[in-house]
C-alpha cells in the first residue's frame, strides 16, 4: 500500500479522518507507524497529500489530513477484456486501475465461460476492492469506471463504433499480424480476446467496427502479461 | 497448455511417448482428445511438432510423435529480480519462461526478506514445474537457466560486470528518471527491485557497474507488472 486511500464520508466534523479494519492493520503493522508518524494518503477521486497520526485507539486511528497533489494522469487509453476467470479478473481489475487505463470495458466472447458472468467478484463491492487495491499501488486516487457487455453482437455493433469514434482501435490477436505499435499515443482503444483467442467471426466483426489487428509476437501469452505487455507500451 | 511437453527419457522404443499424471488429466479431460486426435506437442529442450494419441490406457496415455520445428527465439533479454516473496517468485518464473526471456538471475537486496531464500518455490523440482508451465503457454521448449546471488556485494562487484560486457544494461527503478527506451534491441540485461525498491547504495552500485537508470512513468507498479510491461518493450 504504496498510498493509504480514504472516501469523503470517512472525514469527521473537524477535517480529521477515521480508519479502522485492513488499513489500520496496515497502518500498525506493515507502517509500524505511531502518533505523529505522516504517510501518503489519498482521497478517492480527489487529491493526494499528507495524513499525521493525531491518535490511535483500540479500533481506529485518526489522521490529520492535508491535501495538495493531483493523482498521476490516466493513460489514454481504454481497454476492453474478454471477461477472464475470476481469478485473472480478480488480478486485471486491479492491473487495469495500477496502470491508469482510463475505463474498463468487460465484453462477451464465443470463448468466455458463461459462468464467469456470475462470479461475485463482479459485484460491485468487490470490484472495488480490486480497483482500489490497484490505486493504492499506484497512488492513484480516481477509480476507473467498469462496464459489462453481456452479449458480443449488440456491443460490437451498436456500441464499438461510438466508443472507436476519434480513438484509434487495436485488436491484439495471436497470429501473423502487424506488431503492436511500440508507443501508445493519443486515445487509444485497447482490445484482448479470451484465453484460445476470439473467434474468427468474432475477429472479423471487430475489425469491421474499426479495430486494426496486431501482434505481439509468435508467443501466445497469458492474458494477464498480454493485458501488461500491451499496457507497458502506453506508459 | 498450448504445447504438450516431454523429456527426452520419456520415449519409448519404439519412438511413442508415454505421459501419465498431470498431462494425461489435460489431454482427456480439457483437450478431450480419443485415439487418433493430434495435438502440439514438444521435446524439453529440443523441437516442437504433433503428437497423434495411439493408445489411452488406465494410467498413460501413448503418443506417436513427429517433431520438425523449432520453438520460438528468446528474447535478447537477461532479466536480474530482486527476489520476490514466493507467490510472485512462482508467477515471475512463469512469465520469464513465457515471455521467452534467455537467462533469469535472482539476486539479493536489502529489502529482500531473508526467509524468501528459504522457500521450496526455489527447489529445483518446484522451479522447474514453473518455467515448463511457462514454456507451455507460449509453445517453448527450452529452459532458461536460473541462478541465485544470495549476497548483493560479491554480485555486483564481481559477477555483474561480465554479464554486462557486450550487453546494455539497464535499471528499472521509480523516480525522475529518463523513460524506459520504447524498444528493447540487442543484448539487453534488465534489473528490477524489490518491492520498495532497492536502496540508493544499491543503485549507486548498480550504475557504476554500467547499469543506466530508467523509470516507467510515474506509477509504482508492482513487481510482475512492472517485468511484464518491461518485457512488452522486446517482443
Amino acid at each position: 500500500m504504496n498510498l493509504l486511500l480514504f472516501s469523503a464520508d470517512e472525514r469527521l466534523d473537524d477535517g480529521h479522518i477515521a480508519i479502522g479494519g485492513r488499513r489500520l492493520d496496515h497502518l500498525l503493522h506493515t507502517h509500524r507507524a505511531a502518533v505523529g508518524d505522516t504517510l501518503r494518503v489519498g482521497e478517492i477521486d480527489g487529491l493526494t497529500g499528507t495524513g499525521t497520526v493525531v491518535a490511535i485507539e483500540s479500533s481506529r486511528a485518526l489522521l490529520a489530513i492535508a491535501l495538495a497533489a493531483p493523482p498521476p494522469p490516466k493513460l489514454p487509453l481504454t481497454l476492453v477484456l474478454a471477461l477472464p476467470r475470476p481469478k485473472v479478473l480478480r488480478r486485471a481489475l486491479r492491473s487495469a486501475a495500477e496502470f491508469g487505463v482510463r475505463e474498463l470495458h468487460l465484453i462477451n466472447s464465443f470463448r468466455v465461460d458463461k459462468s464467469y458472468w456470475q462470479t461475485p467478484a463482479l459485484g460491485p463491492e468487490q470490484l472495488r476492492t480490486q480497483l482500489l487495491a490497484g490505486l493504492e499501488q499506484a497512488r492513484d486516487t480516481r477509480l476507473p469506471p467498469v462496464f459489462c457487455h453481456h452479449r458480443f453482437r449488440p456491443w460490437v455493433e451498436d456500441e464499438l463504433p461510438a466508443l472507436l469514434a476519434g480513438r484509434r482501435g487495436l485488436l491484439a490477436h495471436p497470429g501473423a499480424h502487424p506488431p503492436c505499435p511500440r508507443e501508445l499515443r493519443g486515445e487509444t482503444v485497447l482490445v484482448v480476446g479470451p484465453e484460445g483467442g476470439f473467434i474468427p467471426f468474432e475477429v472479423e466483426q471487430l475489425a469491421a467496427a474499426g479495430c486494426a489487428i496486431v501482434a505481439l509476437g509468435p508467443r501466445i501469452l497469458r492474458v494477464e502479461n498480454a493485458v501488461a505487455a500491451l499496457l507497458g507500451r502506453a506508459l
